[in-house]
């Protein structure tokens, strides 16, 4: 198992915000990616936070990522915008497209923004998020490194292309849900290959294309393109809804990819050495384009509330909400974070690396 | 094995429209439930076919179903519309707010309706099917009544609740994704009950909400509202991803009952002889709001390519994309559609009932 250390949330959020403005990012821009980066730690998503941080350094030492990059907008009208990352950090770019959309949504009721030429941008739900902080409907979506084999494919062609979509709720916690359209993310086969554990066989195919129980083949394969990859929410099958999941995947390749006219599928990610070319969709929706904030908190907070009152089934205790478990989590992250000692060992690396101060706990 | 009687297109049309009319349906309301109806058929969606024909008829009678209410608008933006359907045909009220959210987002590049105190209004796919003919990309999702247990929940509070979203194409058929966010509809389990077969585990739960293969179990138990009922995509466990499978049914019941200022969850179909106040979301998106129809088209062409050439799973001799079965369906059954001799006599009956003419061969 591995073992945590616990940081200061600020002193963290100022170190990485200095790695990244070491690295040719400018004030503004690196604290959006730190910020980013240590939401996903605060809720509980590790596998989209500062665990991350090598990665973009690394991104940004191949060119993949070109630091000091701001969005330009290529298309505009009163309800949406196609705008170019210029191969930008996918926070940045995704900041400033967002923070544009929310002012035209206050005004025009609705904006969607495409973007394209960007690179990987963080949880999908923190944009939303930044919807919710002005009583307004938050929807992203991104396409990714293509991990996931289409319904009846050998290949990993589509995006664990995630959708999130945030609802403002009164008493309870906003709805925000923050889901990759796989069954798992990869992270969740090296979690279980560490463990020596056989995964359901609804989550990823072997070299043949044919599901199996062995994450660590499902990796190596990957990682050589041998064939397999993991499976759509449904698994392999039409028996158990997978061309669902792969349906829902091949909507996020269409709302980023094709509707921005950037990389889609196999192609993200398609050329070594140069930026990435993935996609993202915002979409920011106004309350007053239907029946307005307050009532659609009201009814945010009927909906919760009829499903966790509502009988258990046997064995089990609660009725989640999407978005509840990060909730109570980043309460209790608030002003201390853990993060695994081997993710804090790097950053002090890092640190070195770049020549920053390391004072994080 | 059911055994099918072959009908002629046009005829069938006719009959359908006759009978509503002699329902109390206008002459275009009664053609547009029949063409809702029929395209179903068509498509190979039998259930939502004129095997439904029955239970519209009983709607009516039964003042579940208003057959002359039109929907009345009680907010407008540019881009959007929230709708009442006075308790109408859901056919009927949701094709002419797709009609007008059509027109809006011609002209304002988007419009998003959202629709209460509706019913049932056949295929979700229908009205994506009406943007696509006019070269926009088009979206509906609706409730309905609640068959489905949220994760770790005991009872049914949450519809099948689809989503249904259509992109134009060139070359290839339109893409168009018509999914419940349940793992299968009811009907399915119906099937295998018939033939004495178990179900997959990912399908349904008992009456203690533990997933079980017992298919007869849990129909008798939804009809009795004993407990237990479909699973979410992803079925019981949020090891097999089934909390996004009811996360993609909440958002359905948000962007149609608590949009619309409507029923959701287990208050749709609440109140017995009373309307149903079931509530749509229709959205219609302008390619101009992005890169265009051409490039849109091209890009379509290029993903739905790129998947259908690449290598099958073994076993698997063809990848599908969403849309294409039903589409090829429609094009062998243009004139002539099979339907079910129990459905056929059902329609006979109806026709003396009603009191018009059956000639539908």
């Amino acid at each position: 198992m591995a073992s945590y250390i616990e940081v200061d949330v600020k002193k963290l959020g100022d170190f990485v915000t200095e790695v990244f403005k070491k690295l040719n990012v400018d004030e503004e821009g690196a604290r959006v990616i730190a910020d980013v980066l240590i939401e996903a730690d605060k809720r509980g998503v590790e596998s989209h936070g500062v665990a991350r941080l090598k990665r973009y350094v690394d991104g940004i030492k191949n060119g993949v990522m070109i630091p000091d990059a701001k969005p330009t907008i290529e298309k505009e009208t009163p309800v949406s915008i196609v705008a170019n990352g210029n191969g930008g950090l996918g926070q940045v770019i995704t900041y400033e497209i967002t923070k544009k959309c929310i002012e035209k949504a206050k005004k025009n009721y609705m904006c969607f923004a495409v973007i394209r030429n960007s690179n990987h941008y963080g949880i999908a739900g923190y944009y939303p998020l930044m919807a919710l902080k002005e009583g307004l409907i938050g929807i992203s979506m991104t396409n990714t490194f293509p991990l996931v084999v289409p319904t009846f494919g050998k290949n990993a062609l589509i995006g664990t292309n995630p959708i999130a979509v945030g609802v403002p709720a009164d008493k309870n916690p906003d709805f925000l849900l923050d889901m990759a359209t796989s069954t798992v993310p990869r992270g969740k086969l090296e979690v279980y290959a560490r463990k020596g554990e056989k995964i359901p066989k609804v989550w990823a195919t072997d070299e043949n294309g044919v599901p199996t129980d062995d994450p660590q083949r499902v990796l190596d394969n990957l990682k050589e393109r041998r064939g397999g990859g993991l499976l759509p929410l449904g698994g392999g099958e039409e028996l158990t809804g997978g061309h669902k999941g792969y349906g829902l995947g091949m909507i996020v390749e269409i709302f980023t990819g094709i509707f921005s006219g950037g990389s889609f599928g196999p192609f993200v990610y398609g050329k070594k050495g140069q930026p990435a070319d993935v996609c993202h969709f915002v979409g920011i929706i106004n309350p007053d384009a239907f029946i307005g904030l307050d009532k659609i908190k009201e009814g945010m907070d009927k909906l919760q509330d009829t499903m966790k009152n509502s009988e258990k089934a046997a064995g089990k205790n609660r009725i989640y909400i999407a978005g509840e478990k990060e909730y109570e989590l980043e309460l209790k992250y608030k002003d201390r974070v853990p993060v695994q000692d081997k993710v804090y060992a790097t950053m002090e690396e890092i640190a070195r690396e770049v020549g920053v101060n390391f004072d994080i706990k």
